[in-house]
């Protein structure tokens, strides 16, 4: 079922150069079926450049793609089209979300993008539904939205720290699906990216903030309580992807233990969503001759 | 009275380095005194490098610690530091706002910047108070806001289009300084920036935008109109800069004809203001050894 789904969108990219398959083929976490995260490499590079330095070149080089995709689609929305795209990037502390932040959208047109990252609910924010502080941090037409944690946290963190009666958070995957549904419907291609980063690989990241004083601030002892509910986390993510990989709003599994695969990776995605969007240049609604004419004329 | 209030808090960079002199001081409107817009060369290059290739690498090296300075900032808001920047651009069609943006605002970390563009007000906004929607879209604690047009469109075109009666105009000026006054007693550091562009490079500009159909969609042939009341606009622009530029928050000319030296100054400009606050890393909050320890104590 999910393969047929995928296919659709993929068709014009496929007859532009065949191999190699797009890279959210690869990565897609397959539509009902059940997760097991502990088969996933996190080191591995699936589809990926051999190495860092080819890596870092290519990622580089869709850079430019990128900011021209989005250029593209910013114009686009100046008559009319609301298309928009929602990157939404969840993972276990120290799994990169604010690194792709920097290096990966860091490379494209502040102007077109808006990120937001969700921490622990203000008083304001826990006086409403769930969704509310999200709904209200989504792109407009013609932008980029970038989620650094999002509504994902409230069956993931609040599964594991049982913040919510467990009927609740049962209720909560059918009411992201539907919300993420009527996203779509309304013009947003969501592109959710899972950062899977391994347990070791986690420590050796911490212990860095704790080596350099400059990274205190980005951590915090909780962390570490987290940590200790390694697999709590664990499951609760893969009921997440499973339940909520929905062939309108697939989840992306990014294997996240080398940087450089990551960042290269989630350009690909997003590159391959906006190309399949194929956004253009909006024709001029008004006679360019004339336009011209009156300017040479003016004193 | 202006001079007075400028040095005080340039004292710690004049210790670090002798001349030349800040920049800000060079392009700082003079409070108090009526400002003659045609007295300003817009092709000039006040305290710049000395050419094109210079001012290139200048900005690029800028760039590195305006990351470093905003990082700062932000990890200082960890720790409870409220203070912000909010970097106001003003200027004619074609003046360089968006291109600031993209080429200094492009180089810093999309994740601490919260960019905001004000079109013509929507319904909405117009049901509202005219500082509405300004107030909307302020950085948080840590961020760097960028306006790219704002609260001033409403004595600019509201004055040029005759938008709403003269004397609500009148009290507007007092408002926004008002409105200031309060932001930077919030810890907000304003940063505003008039992009003074010729009306012979504005014409430049525009035909080049005739000329290239992928630039169509950042033409409207109101434009056209707006340069026909170029004067006016001068004369609204002089108006504001000068009931405007307060000592809590000044106005900062800057040449723009010449778009390295734009790229440039306002690099520097919000260096400076960056190093004035003079953001520090905050110290951990909780025992590093500790925290050390129970990390590599975990299985």
């Amino acid at each position: 079922m999910a393969k047929k789904v995928a296919k659709k969108p993929e068709k014009k990219d496929k007859k532009r150069k065949q191999p190699p398959p797009a890279l959210r083929e690869l990565l897609r976490i397959p539509e009902a079926d059940a997760v097991d995260l502990s088969s996933y490499d996190s080191r591995a590079t699936p589809g990926g450049p051999k190495d860092k330095a080819t890596a870092l070149a290519a990622t580089t080089r869709l850079a430019e793609h990128l900011t021209g995709a989005q250029e593209r689609l910013y114009a686009s929305s100046t008559a009319g089209d609301t298309r928009r795209i929602l990157l939404v990037l969840q993972g276990m502390d120290t799994s990169g979300k604010g690194g792709t932040v920097k290096h990966v959208i860091g490379h494209l047109n502040p102007a077109g993008c808006r990120v937001r990252a969700f921490k622990t609910p203000t008083p304001e924010e826990r006086r409403h539904p769930f969704l509310w502080r999200v709904r209200r941090a989504l792109p407009d037409s013609g932008e980029i939205g970038i989620f650094d944690r999002s509504h994902y946290e409230d069956v993931l963190v609040a599964r594991v720290r049982e913040l919510v009666p467990r009927r609740d958070l049962g209720r909560r995957y059918g009411q992201i699906n539907r919300f993420e549904q009527g996203l779509v419907d309304g013009g947003v291609t969501i592109v959710k990216v899972f950062l899977h980063i391994g347990y070791e690989e986690q420590r050796a990241r911490l212990l860095a903030r704790l080596d350099n004083p400059d990274k205190h601030w980005k951590f915090s002892p909780s962390d570490i309580d987290d940590r200790a509910l390694w697999p709590d986390y664990q499951e609760a993510y893969e009921l997440a992807l499973h339940r909520c990989s929905s062939a309108a709003a697939p989840w992306y599994l990014v294997p996240a233990d080398r940087k450089w695969y990551r960042n290269w990776a989630i350009s690909t995605l997003l590159l391959e969503h906006l190309e399949a969007l194929d956004p253009r240049y909006p024709q001029a609604g008004f006679d360019v001759e004339e336009a011209r004419q009156r300017l040479l004329a003016m004193p």
